[in-house]
């Protein structure tokens, strides 16, 4: 299988982890391909219409997308229950947060885009203030669910690791360890874990 | 439950259809919110911190989201492989082709804010060329996929509807009929299902 990557993509590293994590990461070959808002790639959109990172593109030529979907088909293929509980109310929780982080995700490379890629005449301070605030908020509901931060490794957990690490990556600045002290805790934590420190993006 | 609602949310139509289908609408009571880019909503940011539609409150308070979750979370309660099929090939073919309709919904939103609710001096039409791009180029992947259109009713096929739908409520000039007669021929065989005739977005 090919994975459509880059080290800057905070949906890149979610995959690749776990990838790591559920032992499939040898099956994957790390396909290097970048995309930017604006910007044509005529031969990337042939394989994604979406021009989006990642996608898995499996030995039969099939393209699986989005980053969560192919999280579930590595679960899956992994046996299944390693990332994402098979069944109960925990089930319904995990996916939901990690949807979360994967909409708090969506905000900071709006705001990215919008503070750093967009021609600087055309920004729109409500704009960005608003998914800013989406991602902030999203960060302070994690703060206050400790047990979700110590739960059994899982997708939401992954989620929350590239939340975490973007913000590192792309707004050093913005103080959210200082903000969220569980969070900082959990980050370290999560650091520990090989697979995690290994997909950690380059410095901006 | 609650389904946080508005007729304009081409998320929150996936999920009403959805309910319909699974003959679960009568548990649901539909509550309207209302959100807008750059406009503060405290009191549904305290339900989800993404102040998206929709999302699903349960009778014991929890919150689920995103519309994909609660798709899956319905079909489970009505026993499951009703919309998503539970194993094989087909199982991740639907749930890539949905995550496509997902990000060509993502990408027509963008444009529909970059090109009327952003201030008119900050558009970037560079910008907003990419995002119609994606659209296009995945309504014209699903017109190249004829056995997605004819496959059983699926998860795929009511994310299509909510593209096509959404292009006619905010892009009605963009002649997507004409370009791709077999997404309309496919469209007017759906609007034949109750649940597709009731959910279409009122006139703009």
């Amino acid at each position: 299988m090919k994975l459509t990557f880059s080290p800057a993509s905070p949906f890149a590293r979610k995959v690749r982890i776990a990838a790591i994590e559920t032992g499939l990461i040898d099956k994957i070959e790390l396909t290097p391909a970048a995309v930017a808002p604006a910007q044509p790639n005529e031969e990337y959109s042939k394989i994604t219409p979406l021009k989006k990172l990642p996608v898995l593109i499996l030995d039969n030529g099939e393209v699986l997308l989005d980053s969560y979907v192919i999280v579930e088909y590595l679960d899956e293929l992994a046996g299944g229950g390693k990332l994402i509980p098979t069944s109960g109310a925990e089930r319904w929780r995990v996916k939901s947060d990690h949807s979360l982080t994967q909409g708090m995700l969506d905000s900071m490379l709006l705001c990215r885009y919008e503070g750093m890629v967009r021609p600087e005449p055309l920004r729109w301070k409500g704009w960005s203030d608003d998914h800013w605030n989406r991602a902030w908020a999203g960060m302070a509901r994690f703060e206050s669910k400790p047990e979700v931060l110590a739960a059994p490794f899982n997708i939401a957990q992954i989620g929350l690791v590239c939340v975490l690490g973007y913000a590192d990556f792309r707004f050093a600045d913005c103080g959210w360890r200082k903000a969220f002290p569980k969070l900082d805790a959990f980050y370290q934590k999560m650091m520990e874990r090989p697979s995690v420190k290994v997909s950690v993006p380059p410095p901006a």
